[in-house]
């Protein structure tokens, strides 16, 4: 097990004392934070793609569940309704024409009043559920963000909006490999189970060292290589589809929300 | 068990063929039909009411889980390439301003350039998984479409779409209400499990004899009445909130796809 240089703030458990933490500058990534309650991704979109995104998202369940989605200009949601999800997440990305054009810590100033907010599930939610059954979490041991990678597998388009979709990488031991599909199965509104496992090539992804989001996670020698469908997808459709203007989450960097995981385990 | 004083026709085992007796004018409820193959509910908008059906959809996945959106003007979906939804279903309804003003077998006079039509699990899609797990299905022994009723259960608005939630009931003898449980919460695409057990008072429902929608069923006396979210929500919708034009399904005659059951299995 290695350590980052920099060793990373301690994580918050409770979701609404983390919120203010990322509120206050904090800049962390989210795997480990709030153990228990569900993580999402932010995309927002002008109120004319709005239809286009959540179709798209329709479309593109494993990728992109959608936990919620806010009416035009509003900030909050029933996911943690105290919340304001122009300040309280780590990190953000602001997009014009498919541009990266800023990563501020919040976007009180970037804020539109036509923007509509989607909150997409993350597979962070159930990687208590996969620690619950024994399942070593490669990336929280190490301190590192989750490795994701670009596809070279298409969404299915919805209007303007398409692209390729995005993964997670968690390796995995082979005897806790049934675990870890079983447990992540059970959530399907948290991108359910995995996509493919093993050779990273039957995905189009070149190098496991050189994830194009979050860090290279380093894996034990027998360790098989899981990938799950990821909610950076709809940045990845962003990049593609180059709307006049998007704002989302830095990847790895989510909004923690009031809801238990268990919320979304099926039965 | 009793029979309907008119016996059914026989239902037909491959969904293409039954596909294309309901376009020869059958009008049958389609609970039995095609077992082991989904079945979907049909609601069609205009164009500019499509977001807010989608985001009603979203907003309330139990009674409204979507499998497919078309694209406007469309009658064709991947769920069965080979369909037309304007004349494969046994009937519909035609709504305009949130009244019922026709229930034809076909809709190609009906049809509008701007419909975009959503295609909504069914919970006959566990029937068979039910059945298999030796649940007896009232419904379907006695020759009868299934029994909806409206609820008292309002669901979360989108835009200007509201309405109650609708169920489906089906009498459960106590020793199969575990299966029926597990069985339909491994199918949360087509519904998941029961939103309620026991006392129709929990919903508001007055009289088990009286179904809003479908046929009374005959239950045995320690029967246990059990609630489904019902994908005739949206129509409860069209009648709460009047969008000017709408064409549905007839409450259980369904699409028939070619889509598997287990397709919507989890794990």
């Amino acid at each position: 097990m290695s350590r980052t240089l920099q060793s990373p703030p301690e994580p918050v458990q409770d979701p609404e004392e983390a919120r203010a933490a990322f509120r206050s500058g904090g800049t962390s990534p989210t795997a480990g934070w709030a153990p228990g309650y569900a993580q999402a991704n932010l995309i927002a979109v002008p109120a004319d793609w709005a239809y286009e995104m959540l179709l798209f998202c329709q479309r593109n369940p494993k990728p992109c569940p959608v936990l919620d989605v806010t009416d035009a200009g509003s900030w909050s949601t029933p996911l943690a309704p105290d919340a304001d999800l122009r300040t309280d997440l780590p990190r953000y990305r602001v997009w014009e024409h498919g541009e990266l054009t800023a990563e501020p810590t919040d976007v009180v100033e970037h804020w539109r009043g036509d923007l509509v907010s989607f909150l997409i599930g993350c597979s962070f939610t159930f990687e208590s559920a996969l620690a619950d059954a024994g399942v070593p979490l490669r990336h929280v041991e190490q301190g590192r963000n989750v490795s994701m990678y670009v596809t070279a597998r298409p969404c299915r388009p919805a209007g303007r909006l398409r692209g390729p979709m995005v993964v997670s990488m968690r390796p995995v031991p082979p005897r806790h490999l049934a675990a870890a599909i079983k447990e992540s199965s059970l959530m399907p509104a948290v991108h359910g189970g995995p996509v493919h496992c093993g050779d990273p090539a039957g995905l189009g992804i070149e190098d496991l060292g050189r994830p194009d989001f979050g860090d290279p996670v380093t894996a034990e020698p027998d360790d098989i290589p899981v990938f799950w469908a990821c909610g950076v997808t709809p940045q990845a459709a962003v990049m593609a589809s180059r709307p006049p203007f998007a704002i989302t989450h830095a990847p790895g960097r989510m909004f923690l929300t009031d809801a238990r995981d268990e919320q979304y385990r099926v039965a």
